[in-house]
C-alpha cells in the first residue's frame, strides 16, 4: 500500500490503544477523526494498570513476553512525553510488583514463575513471608513467601485516558460520538466507515482499535477477538485504616489470582482490586461471586483493606485473540489496521502499539518485537498475505 | 397547647416518617413545607423495607412490639388509600417471613424467639430445612431449620417515597431543598426554623423527622438521637439464574444477621440484602467488611445469588434512641413536634407514626400504642411535663 500522509483517518474505539495511535497519527499529519459512542469508558477506564510483562509471563509466550519487555522499556519516556504534552500527569507508578502465595500450591506456582524467569535470565528475587512483609507491611500472615519484581511498575489507567484525550484535544484530533458498525471498503480499499445511524464517513485509512468489539467491524477479522470478561474494585482508605501497600501485590490464593494495584494520586481511589476472567459474550454485570472472590482473595493478603470503602465495582471486556498476542498491522483492505486483541496487557502494550502503528502509518516496519503481532499470521491457508 | 388548623407547618426531613406526617398534615388543611437538602434519599431510600414487628420483636421491648403490631396492621389500609390517591403503587408485598438458621447457635437462638413469641400469644411455625426448602426453593443446604411467619410482609421503599413525594405535591406540600440547622423559638412558642444560609423561615408549628440528624437541631432533642450505621446491597437477577425468594429470608449465621426483602417489581432490583450495625457517627462509608460480611452469609443462606448482579451497595443511617422506641410527640417549646428515633423500624412505623402526628396537630391524644413513644419520658428528672 501506499503511506498516505496528511490523509484522513478513522480511528474505532476511543480507548488507551485507540487514542494512543490517534494522537500518533495527528502528531505525524493525520486528520483524524475517533469515534466512539462513550469515550474512554470500556476495558481501559476499568483496567488495573498493571505494566507487568515478567509477572504476567508465561513459559510458552515467549513472543508476547518481548513484547511487553519492549513496551515497559518505552513507557517511562511515553509517561514523561505525554505529561509534558499535556501538562497532565500520565499517571505511571514506578513502583515495582511483589507476587506473593498463600497456601502450599500457590507456592508450587510461584517457584514455577522463578524458575521460568531465571531461564529466560530475567532473575526474580525470592523473599519469604518475613521479608516480603518488611518490604510491605501490609501483606498479612498468611503470606508465605514470592518473589519481588521491581520491573513491573504500573499506571493510573483513568490518568493516562485524561492525558491521552487531551493530547488529542491538543492535536485536534475529533471524536465523534456516534458507533462505527462497520469498515466500508470499494476495490480493495478503505472507504470509511459505516455508522449505526445508517451514515457513513468517508476516510483513507481506519484504525480498528474498538477492543472486544473489532471483530464485527470488518469480515477480516471475523473470530479474530473475543470478550474476555474481568471485574474489578476499588477501594479507598479510610481515616484509621492501614495505608496500601506501595507496590502492586499480585497473589495466587488457593490457586485464584488476584491482585491489588495501589494509586499514588488522591481522589482516583486507594488500591485498584482485580481481577476476575469469564467468557460469557459481552456480559459486563458484576456479579456477586465475582466480588466475594476478590474480596476474599484480597483480604487474605491484605486483611487491612477490611476498613477500607468500597467506592467501585466495575466490569470490562478485555479483548482476547486466539493466542494472546494482540493483533497490531495491516489486514484486510488496503488502508485498513487494526490494533486490539491486547487482551490482559492493554495499559502495558500502548506505548509499543502506538509506535507500530505510526510506523505503519508512515509505510514503515513495525518495532522488531511487533512482528510477532501481525494480524495476518491468523490468515486462513493459501490467502494472499500482501 | 392550642391546635392550629391552617397554620404553617415546617417539616424538617423529607424521608419516609416525614413525608407522610407532611401528608397528614396538608390533608389536615395545614400549608406545609418541608425542608430537605436532598429530599429521599437518606436512611429512608437506603431502608431494606421489612414490615417486621414479629421477626423484630425481642424480649424486654413490648412497647416497641405493640407499637409495631398496631403500626403493621394499618399498612394494608395506607397502603391502598396512598396508591389510590396517587395512581402510583405503594410498593407493599404482601408475602410474610422466613427466619432461618444454619449453625446450632444460630438454631438456639430460633428456638428462643419462637419460644418468645409463644409466650406472647403469636406462635410461629417451626420448620424444618426440608420444609423450608418446599416453602422457598432459594434456600440452600446449610439452612438448617427456622419459622415461617406470615404476618411479616414487605415494602419497597423507594416505590413508597416516589408515591409519598406525589401525593405531598398533589396535596401543594412545598419541598425546599435548603438544609435547616435548627428550630426557633421565642416565649416558649417555636417561631419557625434556621437555615444554612443564615436565614430562617416562619412556621406556626415545625415537626423534626431529620432522622439521625434530629438531635442537632434543637437542645430538648441533644443526645435523643443517634447515628447507627447499616450497610446493604441490591442484587439482580440475571438471566439462567435462580429465582429469589416469594418471602423475605431472615437469617442469624454464625451468629451475624442477615436478611434478603425481593423486590417484585422490575427496574428495583430483585433483591435487598442487608444490613450491618454499626456506630461510627455520621459516617456513610460502604466498607469491604460490611460487603464481604453480608456476601458470604447471604449466600449462605441463597447461594443461587452468586450469579445475580451486584446493581448497588450503599450505606444509610438509622435513628437510634436510647431505648430502641421511636420519639413521636411533643417536646421543647410549643408548636415543637417530633417524629424520629425509628432504628430499624422505620418503614414499618410510617402509618402509625403519620396518624399520631396527625392527632398531635389536632390537639388530640396519639394512638395508645404510640403512647409509650412519647418522647418527654427522656425529659431530665424534675423538667416540667406539659
Amino acid at each position: 500500500m501506499t503511506a498516505l500522509r496528511s490523509g484522513r483517518l478513522a480511528v474505532v474505539g476511543a480507548g488507551a490503544i485507540g487514542l494512543s495511535a490517534a494522537r500518533e497519527a495527528a502528531r505525524a499529519g493525520w486528520r483524524v477523526t475517533v469515534y466512539d459512542p462513550a469515550p474512554a469508558t470500556g476495558a481501559s477506564w476499568v483496567a488495573g494498570g498493571m505494566l507487568a510483562p515478567v509477572t504476567e509471563a508465561w513459559p510458552g509466550e515467549e513472543d508476547l513476553l518481548a513484547l511487553g519487555l519492549d513496551s515497559v522499556a518505552r513507557w517511562p519516556e511515553f509517561a514523561r512525553a505525554l505529561s509534558d504534552e499535556t501538562g497532565t500527569d500520565a499517571g505511571m507508578h514506578p513502583a515495582g510488583t511483589v507476587v506473593v502465595g498463600t497456601g502450599s500450591g500457590d507456592r508450587d506456582e510461584l517457584n514455577s514463575l522463578a524458575g521460568y524467569l531465571e531461564s529466560l535470565g530475567r532473575p526474580a528475587q525470592r523473599m519469604t513471608g518475613r521479608e516480603l512483609r518488611r518490604l510491605e507491611p501490609s501483606l498479612g500472615p498468611d503470606v508465605r513467601g514470592g518473589l519481588s519484581v521491581p520491573g513491573d511498575p504500573s499506571v493510573d489507567n483513568r490518568r493516562l485516558l485524561a492525558a491521552l484525550r487531551a493530547a488529542c484535544e491538543r492535536l485536534e484530533v475529533t471524536v465523534d460520538e456516534r458507533a462505527v458498525t462497520e469498515v466500508r471498503e470499494a476495490g480493495g480499499r478503505v472507504t470509511g466507515v459505516g455508522l449505526a445511524d445508517g451514515t457513513g464517513a468517508g476516510a483513507d485509512a481506519v484504525l480498528v482499535a474498538a477492543g472486544a468489539h473489532s471483530s464485527a467491524l470488518h469480515p477480516a477479522l471475523d473470530g479474530l477477538v473475543r470478550p474476555v470478561k474481568g471485574e474489578i474494585l476499588r477501594l479507598t482508605r479510610r481515616a484509621g485504616a492501614l495505608p496500601p501497600p506501595s507496590r502492586t501485590v499480585r497473589a495466587v490464593v488457593d490457586g485464584r489470582p488476584v491482585y491489588a494495584v495501589p494509586r499514588v494520586v488522591p481522589g482516583h481511589g486507594d488500591l485498584v482490586v482485580g481481577a476476575t476472567t469469564a467468557e460469557n459474550g459481552f456480559d459486563t454485570a458484576v456479579t456477586v461471586g465475582g466480588v466475594r472472590d476478590l474480596l476474599r482473595d484480597a483480604e487474605r493478603v491484605l486483611p487491612g483493606i477490611a476498613e477500607y470503602e468500597l467506592t467501585e465495582t466495575a466490569a470490562g471486556l478485555r479483548p482476547g485473540s486466539r493466542d494472546n498476542l494482540p493483533l497490531i498491522g495491516r489486514i484486510g483492505p488496503d488502508g485498513m489496521f487494526v490494533a486490539t486483541g491486547h487482551g490482559r496487557n492493554g495499559m502495558l502494550l500502548v506505548p509499543v502499539t502506538a509506535a507500530a502503528v505510526a510506523a505503519l502509518l508512515r509505510g514503515q516496519d513495525v518495532p522488531d518485537a511487533a512482528r510477532a503481532a501481525d494480524p495476518r499470521r491468523f490468515a486462513p491457508v493459501g490467502a494472499e498475505r500482501s
